[in-house]
This record gives C-alpha cells, structure tokens and sequence, in this order.
C-alpha cells in the first residue's frame, strides 16, 4: 500500500523527515527536522497531525533536542517545550512522559542513543497497535447489514496521521485486505479541511468514497445511507468522554439520532485515565485566519490561499470536541474493544 | 439600516434588477433580468436566493415572460420554465400559483399589466411579512436568560434571502432596534457560504458577531454559548418538518441535545400544508464543484475561486436536510407563533 512509497515519519541521518502535510494532497514534500525547534514548528503548523503522529514526532524531537546538550536541564527544558506545542492530543504528553522515564535516570553520556532508540520503539509500536486496531475494527464492518458497507467518518485518522495504517481507517484498510466492498463517506472538515487527506488516501488505496461538505453528514445519516460511523480521537477521558477533531460531536449526535453505530479507534495511549471526563479535556483554539481563509490550488495547480472572509471578522475557532460517552457505541483499540465505561478495564494497564 | 442603499431586486425600466449575491460580498454588482431565460438563470446559478426572494424573483419572471408574448401558451410556458428552475424551496411554486391564479382568466392583452402589479405586491407583502416576523420573534430574543443574547443562525436568512428584514434575521434586526444587545454565531455554510452574507449583513448593521466553522456549532452549544439558534426555511411540511439549508438538523439536533430552543421563521408562503412531512420535500442535488472549490477574493482584493479537491473526486452535494417537527422549538411567521403541531391551525387561511 500507499505507506510503502511514502511514509509520514522517517529518521535521516541523524535526524528526522517529515512528510509536510500541510502541501498534501498537491505536493509530497519531505521536511527536515534538525532540532527542538524544527520538531516544535512541525507539531504547532501542523506539518505533522494526528494524535499519535504527534506523539511520535514529539518522541523524536526529544532526540532531536538532546544533540544541543543531554544535561537535566537540556532534558527538562526540551520535555516542556514540545508539551507546550498543541494542547488537546494525549498522545504528546504521554510520549513525553515515556521519553522523559526512559532517560531521566540514565547518565546524560547514555541519554542520546537512549532517546532515539526509545522514539523508534514507540514509532514502531504505534504502527503495531495500528495493525490490531484494523484487525480488531474489521469486526464492526463485516457486521455491517449490507454491501457494500457504508462508512462514515471525519477529519483524518488513516495513516497520515499515524506512522502507519491509521486508526479510524485501519479498520477500512483491514476490510479492503479482507475483500469486504465498502465505501466511505468523507467530511471536507473545514477549516483545515484534513478531509482531503483521507479522500487522497482512500484514493491511493483504491477505496470506493465521497466527499461531502461537513452540513450533509445529518442528511446522509437520516437518509440510512451509512451503516456505521467510526473516527479516531485526540484524547479519551476515562468515561469515554472523547476530544476529537470539531465538528465530532455533530456526527455523534446524528448517528445516535438515526440508530447508527458510532465508534472511536484510537491506541491506548490516546486514553487519559487521569482524565476524568471530558471537561478536563483542553480544547485548542486555533487562529481566525484558519475560518477566514482557505487553502487549495490555483488553475495551474500550484498551492494557493483564497480569504473567504475579511481579515478583520471575527472569528472562533475551536479545534477540537468533545463526544459525551452516552453517543459512543463503542472503543476500538490495539487490546480489542470495549464500551466506553470499560475503557479503565482495558486500558488499566497501559504504560 | 443597508436596505435603503442596496436591496436585493428593484424594478427598472420595465426590467428587474437583482443584487448578484454570487459576488456578494466582495461587489455589489447590479444584474440587468430582462427575460423569463434571465430570470431562470438568476434563480438556478444562485444569483439570488433565499425562498422568499426566490419566490419574488419568479414571480417577476413570469411579468418578464409575459413581455414576448403573453397568450395561454406562453404564459403556461413561463409557469413551467420557472418551477423548474430549483426544487426545494417552496416559495417558488407557491409564487407562481398566485401568478396563474391571478393571470389565467385574464385576456392576455391584461395579464403584462397585472403580472408586474401582482409581482410587486408578492414583493410588498415579503417585506411586511418580514417584518412582522421580526416583531413576533423579538420576543424570543427577550425572554433569552443573558444579556447580550446569544442567536446562533445557519446560511443567510437576512434582507439579502428576501425583499427586506429577512426571516431569522428579521428577529435580530428588530432586537437591535429595541435597543437588546445580541451577539449572533454565524456559520460560513459550506459549500456555498452564505454565512458570508450574514457576516456581511451584520457588520452593515453594527451588530456584533463572530463567524465559525460549521463544524464549531456543536461545541459552542455544548459550551452554552448559545441561548437560542434561529433559522429560516425553504419549506416546512404540514406536522412541521423543516426543509433547510444542509447542516440545519446538525444544529437542531445539538440544541436539542443542550435543552437550546431552536426557532424557525419564515413567512407563511414558506409553509406547505399540501406536504405532509418531510419525506415529501424534493431535496436538490447541486454539482459537485460546488464542493470541490471555493469561492473567495484574492490577495489583490479580486474575486477567484480555488480548487480544494481534483475534478475527478466523487462528491455529494444535497443542498437542504429536513429538521424534524420533533427538533423545532417553534415556528415563527408573519401571524404569530406557533408549535409545529400548530402550523395548519396557524397557516390554514394562507393563500
């Protein structure tokens, strides 16, 4: 598949490449990250999205930062900065936390090495628990009433914004191995528009999809033309509460309104037990020029920017949502899957 | 208030002219309609809009047919061309039958004269109706808990969908002359973004408002942000169903969720008691590059549009969703306020 040419995250001597998503789908454009800085920048103009991606390239800027200098202070000031870079994803703090306990306690002589092999593991272990994700998910559409199945979902949650398979589109990947027909419905997801991704993705995979407007998700769902709704997430609370991109929570309460399933993929390290629902959960606000202007390509098929509105309108522009766990039929992750209120069951282990 | 310098069509020479909200608000261009083909075009290419408007439009239209010949053939012609012009809003037809009505037993040499009188008075009475709307609606907005009053809204259902006031804006337009302070939350309203105009409309009208992500609407009822959300209509079923621009039941069902009264107003030319519910409602198809591109100015200030998709992405583009009964607060016409189950009781005199 599409992973094999090209790949979200990839160490380059001695440093790191990202694929530059905010060029996708009209140009693949690798950067270089060489420092805390570069992998900061990455995480906060989203060059990187998702939560697990950014997990992982948090992971790796710890490496990145520790060229500067493997000192306590080094350590401590890099953990911060990148915990700093975007609010919402658990995954970020949770790779942070992993990094700073594998090398806290080791002589700052050890730490370099240390932190690039522990950046690898958990990049090698996200595509893993992506992999059982699918297989685990796959379930949910082969109990579909009808073929082909008809999949809902919102933003991007495939493999770009993963290190491989995704989460919400691991179960779609696994169902195309499987030779299930299937076909899947894709919100633009405005204001970034991360719709795009996955229609390019599904695309590249030669998966049957459509792209709507975010406003004909309610339509579609009361006119019983999705079978089941499954999205990813950047933080789950230990209710089940569940901060996903905006415009999550629209879709939840249609598919709730409608009987259809709704379901959230997300790994384990996306799940905040410390969290106890979703009020705790901060919700990024994000620049009006976001809402005020849009991106895409110009009639020679370059990248271009169009303003909608004037620079002077007011604007919010909340990131995220929070989907109350009374919405979500249920929990997909890399140990199987759950209801929401058995998330601490099934999650209790986790590192 | 803005309606004395622009209006969204005016007699001219024996023609009409129409605001080209295509260009709105980057120009405000004047389009010269001087034939039933001018007049289709206006309505089909969204030149104007709004069912009000669009019902004014056609039934100017039919005066503008009637100019090339205005025998049984040509004016049954001229009824026909118009009613197919777009599907959902049923303003349109409900326009045109008062046009038949008024012309058909006419001698053709008598109906030209009385198809610009009846036209006018169609116009007339949309802003009387408006106005009334807002007056009846102005209470809404009173009995709101908080000061300023939070209305959220959807698409344009301002002075630019009708001849004057606007429907759910008519409310807002009154409470800012009683002096109530109000914010108002408006949706861009992709594909097309009428939100747009609202932002527009607003800022003429010096009242406060700051434009969202469609997708943003969920979480700022969530947040309590919202005290009440007002819409307009393109036709409402006799039990109350609400036909409307696509993403409405997303806002519906969210308000429903948050206990947020979710208010429709529209003229009583919008309700069509021949309709039983929802189900019976066509809801237009538009093309999919509607979807695909985006309209807006570039950095010179000129109007331009941007491709966001490929022109081979599949898409869906449903123009409207039905809102059921069951999520509408209140209906809000010209003759008070009403329950939905109250609509034939209320509406049953209508024309």
């Amino acid at each position: 598949m599409i992973a094999e040419r090209l790949c979200t995250l990839r160490e380059e001597d001695g440093a790191v490449a990202v694929l530059d998503q905010t060029q996708l789908p009209h140009r693949h454009a690798m950067r270089h990250l060489a420092s805390l800085a570069d992998a900061v920048h990455a995480i906060r103009a989203m060059l990187v999205r998702g939560a697990p991606l950014i997990g992982v390239t948090a992971a790796y800027g710890v490496a990145l930062a520790l060229k500067e200098g493997a000192g306590d202070e080094a350590l401590a000031r890099a953990l911060e900065t990148l915990a700093a870079a975007r609010p919402t994803a658990v995954n970020l703090g949770w790779a942070l936390a992993r990094m700073r306990g594998r090398l806290a306690l080791l002589p700052p002589a050890r730490r370099r090495e240390a932190a690039w092999a522990e950046a690898r593991a958990i990049a090698t272990e996200d595509a893993e628990a992506n992999r059982r994700i699918g297989a685990h998910g796959l379930a949910l559409l082969e109990a579909a009433p009808r073929r082909p199945v008809n999949v809902m979902t919102h933003c991007n949650a495939g493999w770009l914004a993963t290190t491989a398979w995704g989460t919400a589109l691991a179960p779609v990947y696994a169902a195309r191995e499987a030779g299930l027909p299937l076909h899947v419905w894709v919100s633009e997801t405005r204001p970034r528009n991360q719709g795009l991704l996955t229609a390019w993705e599904l695309r590249e995979a030669g998966i049957p999809h459509t792209l709507i407007a975010d406003n004909a998700a309610g339509h579609l769902l009361r006119q019983g033309l999705a079978d089941l709704v499954i999205v990813g997430a950047d933080r789950i609370a230990a209710n089940g509460d569940t901060a996903n991109k905006v415009g999550t929570v629209l879709k939840a309460l249609a598919a709730a309104d409608c009987g259809v399933p709704f379901h959230v993929a997300a790994p384990c390290s996306s799940i905040d037990l410390a969290c106890a629902d979703g009020a705790a959960i901060p919700i990024e606000e994000r620049g009006g020029d976001e809402v005020r202007r849009v991106a895409g390509f110009d009639r020679h098929g370059a990248p271009a920017t169009l303003a909608i509105a004037a620079e002077t309108t007011p604007v919010a522009n909340p990131a995220f949502d929070i989907t109350p766990a009374r919405l979500v039929t249920g929990v997909v992750t890399e140990r199987g899957r759950c209801a929401p209120d058995g998330l601490r069951a099934l999650a209790g282990g986790s590192p």
